[in-house]
């Protein structure tokens, strides 16, 4: 398998560099750049040095070598919708790691990035790669739109109950903590170093664009139409969305009956964890692999259930997820070059 | 004004010690101590040296000198207790920063603190000392209650709206994200720097012992029998806690409305900040000061207030708020010696 | 007495607004930015929300008011050479905190800051601000070089054994390791959170323009022409130098002689701290003080003596020792404004 | 080839069991504790939930399964010494990571580790175990002496030129900064989170216990009496160990001459990697994996070659260098299971 990764230096690209060359079956052939077109990966990225050496090239289709058959795009949000067009056109898979092909509604797109969608059409086509949902559909995709990391750290939590129809979606809180490399790459006031180690903030409060993808998706497998609270926050690490939900059950269940909700709609995906209790999800223990840990407590004194959410960002909220996606698009199994274990 | 520290060595007495020694009006007579008993005081604390080098003795009530006439209890909970009788027997005040007389109601001590009060007489007699509320009351105080560090933070943010009745008590979600400094100074290995550091957490799921303190002054406050979800969180940073809080109210008001409650409310008190928006609190502004800040967002699309509230919790979580209680205690203006502008 | 503060936006300014804003007698009457011209101060600074909220203005003397005595400028190098002719000819003093006066031979300015020095006539006249030191000949200094963060810690750490003539200079070899502060407040991608976090490096090894500052206080004090090996680290803090220095003596010296040594040169200077052992210098024991802590070994098998010395590069590295200097341009207490103690 | 791991729940243990488990054909028979036994492995690390979890038994060899062929020894400095002749004389070969036999000569090891050596006969049989130097011998070995962590980063810094003989060893001075995971998983006051986090600070100056080790292969390679200075310092990062090295050279070398020599050295030793200029070594780059970064520069100035070294304390300072060891002991290629990228 032939693959080109455009956006390849920014850190969803770099994660998909650093997977796909572990990767037994898949190949670089093409790595693409906006900003460093002409210099040597492993300058780039010195943790490279010695393993991985291809010259980035710009992110334009026409050089793509034809035996490439699978294109990842890890471009920024906007930059995308301009090129996969013409990628499908020439033939080319793409999983997309951008927001362009997230929400399918062209009109929510508009509202929430500020910017009318150029390929409307390909809304419906493509695929939302969320496996543990979409597993039997993603295999003939076209097009996958690869989930953004808050999405998937909330749609892990939420898809069992969501899909029983067991939420009071009125009650739903979403308080999310991400590591700065969310943000990614590029240097801002607001990421510099002694600007945002030893603090925690939140930002976006209520308006942040990953809202509309988690409504998306809720609503899909609810048949509701689902309205949430979303707070994300910002915390002084580099890696790592933990995600703390709070809700109401419309009616009562033991917690028996969760767990087995969880374990039935869960079963047989290799990369969600149930933590059996006491264990509750931190981010540290899924740092640089691709599980989404789980875990949930029911406050009896208020009837709330809070459910916990941790994934690595980089890996289940972006490349690895994207690895996952394209094991599915070639029929090999799930984990295929995904087995590394968190690292401590 | 002669003080004694007791439990000097702690985070909190280190910053009792901090806060005393630069204060114009105070001077440290005593402080007390159970595991460095004759140490000198910069030996365990080396940022003392060459500023305070008194020797730290038992925390013992009849080694305490005759002049000292305010004692801060800065001792692990249960230790106070047992100490403050005999303390205000021999006519000191006290100004105690342990959890033991906040709760008035002694069954609620058993049942979060799981042990028996071993002074339930002078719970009633206690004064809950967050000056923002209590103001009128401290100066004649013989025994302060000085609140908690989450509690601080979560009431200072909902004491207008509480004491205003504009609460939908039924929908409050607290998510608090604290440093590692709250829990203590004990070496533990949930807080070893490798365990701890680059990874979020939550703990204590429905059940941390500074909920029914919480619930306390909101009832007291609204005059209702209110009861909250809150959820404590682990951040690597040392100081400073954010709470994120999420209710809704019972009548629609406008963004003037709940700014001009706010500004009435805390007229006059020189330690909450109001920030004017775009901008939030967060938790490196108030950083080594004893400001608490405040923001809040209207979630138009869900009708949610989302309050947030930055302190720094070994300040006005603690040992500031001490000061500022003692300055009450004394007559003396608020900020006495507690006008050290924030460490960027 | 009334101060402007030119650069009052970056790490330097800022701090130097803290400490004057606490200041007993010092006035803050204009504060200057080339970046945020007409903004309220706080604004750009939250922490100062409710504390300082002058206006910022150009960096422009027209504009200055007439009674500031003393204008302190922590504007880039380059910045400063322009500016400092027309304020000492306006009949301003003037504290500099960049580097542009501290060496008095134009062409080793020119060497290591690759400019063209275009005040030379002044470099002889400018005071090396290192009270330490030049205690005695500040007082009437017009124009003071304040020194820079690394040659502080180094030439506080030196200056006593260079001074009695007992080093054996072909073996000092310096090894530095600083908190990201230093590098200032301007995002770049070397300083961006998930870059320098979690890592520790070296950089501009051999030819860090701290380099001649430091030879030529060493050379004057020892009247020898001093070379010295000097390598800066980046350690993930914010704040922090320590330098670990490494020499031999000429000839054999008993530890109390040593001890003795710096105790006699240090006597009666309040910010030097000669930490009696086993205890050595840490950079926390000085955060956010002027403190510069100072510890040594002799290392018997190799005959080297290890000097360890720990700073917060913002305040004795920068602006705290720009208003200690202050405070002898105008013969107050050295101390003033400067007894904040360290914030654990 | 089925092994067994004592002291597996410590970070290097942790770390053998993270490489072992994904290891094409190492399988782990046996995991040991002192601390947990009983427990299931995953409930102490929890980051193995659903990849590993097999129960914690005693470190006791009569309980280790015949089919073991390998015990990786990861027990504290004492321990080992006291188990490992009775693994030998069952016919186990042995990679011990701990200090017990590194040292050949006995009474070293009782100056520096304060306690005579119970099985002094082995210390001649064990093979230092580090790859780079002693490929040839490893083979054959039935006990392996695992290196040290600082002392792998600065022994991969000096080898080619020690044995070159290109050292003036009178000049040597070690500068080392290390992360907190090196100092073992145990919580203590000086690794709680509060107390190590934004500070950096030297230790053991002079008298570590590893100056012994580095010393031995120096003298061994060079054919001389060597003594070094070696500085530890404590940086906050969970991984990572820079040495920054100082020495000069007994005859001037051009520039292409060292770096021949350390291309000639290294040629054929997958991780050891020499940095091109003007690239440096940095913890962040070789994290996660079993790399060694070199990199140099000469300070022409004072004639002095600063040499950095950069390694993950956790894999090429401990168990990464362990599995390396053990594919050399059963003629594996030297990568097999240890081709994990570093994560960024």
């Amino acid at each position: 398998m032939k693959v080109a990764v455009l956006g390849a230096t920014g850190y969803a690209g770099c994660e998909l560099v650093r997977l796909l060359h572990q990767h037994p079956r898949a190949e670089i052939e093409y790595i693409g750049s906006r900003s460093h077109v002409g210099t040597t990966y492993h300058l780039v990225h010195p943790q490279f040095f010695r393993a991985f050496g291809l010259e980035l090239q710009p992110p334009d289709l026409n050089l793509i070598p034809d035996p490439v058959e699978l294109v990842f795009c890890a471009l920024p949000h906007g930059r995308s919708a301009d090129l996969v067009p013409d990628l499908l056109a020439a033939g080319k898979r793409v999983i997309d790691l951008s927001a362009d092909f997230r929400l399918r509604n062209p009109a929510l797109y508009e509202t929430w990035y500020g910017r009318v969608h150029p390929a409307p059409d390909l809304l419906s086509k493509a695929i939302y790669g969320l496996p543990e949902v979409n597993r039997e559909v993603l295999p003939g995709a076209a097009l996958v739109a690869n989930p953004g990391c808050y999405p998937t750290s909330v749609l892990l939590a939420l898809a069992p109950l969501a899909n029983a129809g067991w939420i009071d979606w009125d009650s739903v809180v979403i308080d999310a903590k991400s590591g700065v490399s969310g943000a990614g790459r590029s240097p801002r006031q607001a990421f510099h170093f002694p600007e945002c180690t030893e603090s925690v903030k939140a930002y976006r409060v209520g308006d942040h664009q990953h809202i509309p993808e988690i409504e998306q998706l809720l609503s899909h497998l609810s048949s509701e139409a689902v309205t949430i609270t979303f707070t994300p926050h910002l915390v002084p690490m580099i890696r790592g969305i933990l995600s703390t939900i709070y809700l109401r059950l419309r009616q009562n269940c033991s917690p028996g009956q969760i767990d087995q909700l969880y374990e039935q709609f869960y079963d047989g995906h290799p990369f969600v964890r149930l933590l059996p209790p006491p264990q509750l999800p931190e981010t540290r223990f899924v740092r640089g692999s691709n599980f989404c840990d789980l875990g949930w407590r029911f406050d009896q004194r208020t009837g709330r259930l809070v459910i916990l959410s941790a994934i690595d960002n980089l890996v289940k909220g972006a490349a690895g997820q994207a690895v996952q996606n394209m094991n599915l698009l070639f029929g090999l199994p799930e984990e295929t070059g995904l087995t590394q274990l968190p690292l401590f």
